[in-house]
């Protein structure tokens, strides 16, 4: 049985117009007043195409042939790459949510965030490439200098050329810190960089005739420490046509996405120019981060809908014991859990664009300040919990192929590798908790996770029209909202005896997080799928939200409870 | 940083000699009345010399170059399989708990179960082809002719000959029902068998010269279904020393395990000599499996162990933010619950394997009895949980590595990707939920459940010298045992109004039962650990200990909370 993809897209636009009511968001904002539903619609519908017919085909054959760095030191992409990148690049979707002023299609990112989580359902290592596109594109926007941006920014929007971040260095990882690589101001203005970088997904590639690299380097008289970094724009190409001075190392032999070129590089003193403020190269770098990481978030989406949706038709069509196995009580209760995670954490993935949506373009400055908090909130747990579930819910779907699963054939091992990586990059998840508890929730005093508790509130409030089964969304989301309460001030009383108990908090509280939003998402949507006419889509709408309400929800207790245990030292692992 | 193994011997003996008291036991089994534990120190430390030093070397260069097929039709291991299987034979180590009236050493399983744990860890690939030799001992020691005992029995205790169970069919997997391939009785006594097997392990390989397949088939006068199998041997090198007719149609190209044979066989009317009773053959295949699964269990045990001393290792040597990670909070909870995790299953293991011992050895005919029951209630458990753990726990280990995690040469990613298999072979993790709740405990009229209460009843009522920490572990597995009770009893209920709700109640069933049998082993490990000299090694187990009965044991309550729910019917899943 082949290993498919269908777009979700009867989900996507219920998500979109039923649960998060999107089209009156953008009537709200002044860039996407002339977008409606049909238009969206139809660039979803055709995302989907390109996705499934000419992307996914590639997927399979690029995880056996993998990146290759040839003789003179260049990467190759696995066979097939290249065709479906041009026909990407030509069917103008690198651009989709970027300024027309650019050349982009100023559309919501709430449709970006959709066809991204169908890319990295179709082929996770290839949409590596112009997955950075968007992070790059946002930075060079805000910081970089008119003549930076003349010379790249419609290029990078337009994906004729594309962009690789370099951060990490054999030394230093989640600790931004420790970084060596130097940049040397020259008489042109110019700097030249040297230092060796690693990880750096599609430093070099066959896609694009240039790459722009984005390098966190240290100015000779820099700080030590996160204070001393600047961000340098370092081309492949120089502008006058010569070969910039960094080679690729090598590349890493990995468990996944292995069309994806992962590489070392070596700065031998490479020209670029600097992006933004001397020594102010973090804060530029998070704007990239920040969107990257709901990408990454987006992949682990993609990976469960990938999953899922093939477990269920190889459970539909395989027969054991003279019946499908999909109706094995077993079966019902893995795939039921899959459909609910995986909807509700479409809900909350999606909320999280719209809210980035409406920091940049809402009419009212105030609704844009709160939805700019609220977007840094969602962030981490977008990424955590979706990369989370990308390679768990992948590893749950795969149990359903029985021993099949286990065997490249079938597609579905190859999601669970390819997604395992999602949970270390652009923070590992244990830093997006931290991220979550201590500057989203208690350094912000208090702000964006009390708006985030009103909205929630307000959707417990909404009237359940005696509905029995609605009422039971209201009280399960009510408990979430009360245990959300009562845990967060325990943490905050447990940091003021003792800085390090957040952090001891720090991952409960994110997952516990994730399941209050859980909460929430199933309300909402059982809520807008009441409100429709009956069909076969709200049926099951309703019956995998309630799965969700009476066999996901009951796990947040753990995670409430043991975030609230914090106050207690933990011991230091050792050998026996 | 080197992925390397040393064999938690300490722990091995604390758990053998100090927690479940195991030489005590031996002084009431004739055959083991010899058997001291100095000499059960001797042989653990020969293993593991063998597995570290030996074996352990082996398994990252065999992932990478797997096996073959030659043009002739023969499979070939990797490089450094077979010197390592023909050391491992020098050494005696296939026959250890095998009769010394065939060439055993009758040592007991207990100490057989630590080597396999050991194996495991350093190579679960190379492990399958010995693995398979002590479950196809026993089939034929049990069931098989005199005929075929002399032929075959010491060659396979002895190792000089390798064997493979022939099961699933391209149409049947856990169905075994459905079973197709045919055995023609022939004049001479002998049988020929013509069909299609997938997935044999091990089925051919150049580690010995003979492989003897046991093979389910159907005899031209057998029933439909499961009653119509019979066990036939099928040997790849007959008497007179010609090929018999059967041919590897292919290799499977898996996640992981690839250094393991995984073959398509096509039986031609191939040779070979029923075992046991026509028609009878599923149950002497199942004496098989249930070694089988045992060693399965055993092997998620030594992914456990394997990813979290490497894990742990990598903590305490890779610094960010100039400090261990080890030291941050994040990584100690994550290295705290794997060492909780493991060391818990570890006591679960052995416990199986000592009944087991007792069921074949004690002196006494009602205690044999009762240990069959025990074993018979504990494998599954033993087979579902460790093994999910040895995935999960791999894959939470991999997370310490940071990006490096992702990269074949730190050797965790293999150690995930090998894990995950033992969730499906040997019955599907969800088909020993099964066998627990409805063969086990319902059907067994609550015989072995009664017993393991009454074993953990009387941990929990071990006096604890007023010690608050003591008495905190028998409260909690006092908590353990009222809700296996009161689920036991909700479950058994909702079966008399509906056949079906067990199935419904299975794997939370599972989960829950691991963890009362985790909360009599962190009690029993905690009281063995007081009662010994203060030692590093005591403080260590007791911080673990509680570290599990913290944060390990809390996620019992949503298992049984979820398997008291299933008299709920669950609809059928649809995709949206």
């Amino acid at each position: 049985m082949a290993y498919t993809y269908a777009a979700p897209l009867e989900d996507m636009r219920f998500v979109i117009e039923q649960v998060l009511e999107a089209p009156r968001s953008w009537q709200a904002c002044p860039s996407f007043s002339e977008v409606d539903p049909d238009t969206a619609g139809a660039v979803l519908e055709e995302a989907a195409r390109f996705a499934s017919e000419v992307l996914q085909p590639t997927n399979a054959p690029g995880d056996l042939e993998g990146c290759t760095l040839d003789a003179l030191g260049n990467v190759r992409t696995p066979s097939g790459y290249r065709a479906a990148y041009r026909a990407f690049v030509d069917g103008g979707w690198p651009a989709l949510p970027c300024d027309p002023a650019w050349g982009g299609q100023g559309l919501p990112l709430v449709l970006d965030a959709a066809m991204r989580e169908m890319l990295s359902a179709c082929n996770h290592a290839w949409n590596m490439y112009p997955d950075l596109l968007h992070g790059a594109y946002e930075t060079i926007k805000a910081h970089g200098s008119d003549e930076l941006k003349s010379r790249y920014l419609a290029k990078v929007a337009s994906g004729e050329w594309l962009a690789a971040m370099a951060l990490t260095e054999p030394g230093a990882g989640s600790d931004l810190g420790a970084l060596r690589t130097k940049a040397e101001p020259q008489a042109d203005g110019s700097v030249a960089v040297s230092g060796q970088k690693i990880f750096i997904s599609g430093a070099d590639h066959d896609l694009t005739d240039n790459v722009v690299h984005l390098v966190l380097a240290r100015l000779p008289d820099a700080v030590p420490g996160t204070k001393g970094l600047s961000l340098v724009l370092v081309p492949k190409v120089l502008p006058d046509g010569t070969r910039n001075a960094w080679v690729v190392e090598g590349l890493e032999k990995k468990m996944g996405i292995k069309g994806s070129a992962t590489c070392a590089v070596r700065y031998e003193g490479a020209t670029g120019w600097l992006v933004g403020e001397p020594h102010r190269g973090l804060a530029a770098m998070f704007l990239m981060m920040n969107s990257a990481r709901l990408h990454v978030g987006l992949q682990g989406l993609g990976h469960q809908e990938m999953a899922t949706q093939n477990a269920l038709r190889y459970a539909v069509e395989r027969e054991q014991f003279r019946t499908p196995i999909a109706q094995l009580p077993a079966m019902r209760h893995l795939l039921l859990r899959a459909q609910a995670l995986t909807e509700g954490q479409r809900v909350i993935a999606y909320r999280a664009a719209l809210a980035i949506d409406e920091a940049h373009h809402h009419a009212d400055a105030d609704r844009r300040a709160l939805a700019g908090s609220l977007a840094a909130l969602l962030t981490p747990v977008v990424k955590a919990f979706c990369t989370h579930h990308g390679f768990h819910g992948a590893a749950a779907a795969q149990q359903v192929f029985g021993g099949y699963g286990y065997v490249h054939d079938y597609g579905i091992e190859q999601t669970v590798r390819d997604a395992r990586i999602a949970m270390v990059y652009e923070g590992t998840n244990e830093i997006q908790a931290i991220d979550l508890l201590q500057r989203k929730v208690l350094a912000d005093g208090g702000r964006a996770f009390a708006a985030l508790l009103e909205e929630c509130e307000a959707e417990a409030a909404r009237p359940a029209d005696g509905d029995p089964a609605l009422a039971d969304f209201s009280t399960a989301l009510r408990e979430q909202i009360a245990a959300a309460r009562h845990t967060t001030a325990a943490v905050a009383a447990a940091a003021q005896a003792d800085a390090e108990a957040p952090l001891r908090a720090a991952d409960d509280y994110l997952f516990a997080m994730a399941h209050l939003l859980l909460a929430w998402a199933y309300a909402a949507s059982a809520r807008a799928a009441k409100a429709l006419p009956a069909s076969p889509f709200t049926e099951a709408k309703l019956q995998r939200m309630e799965y969700g309400l009476r066999h996901v929800l009951p796990q947040a207790t753990v995670h409430w409870q043991r975030a609230c245990t914090c106050a207690r030292p933990l011991p230091a692992p050792r050998a026996s």
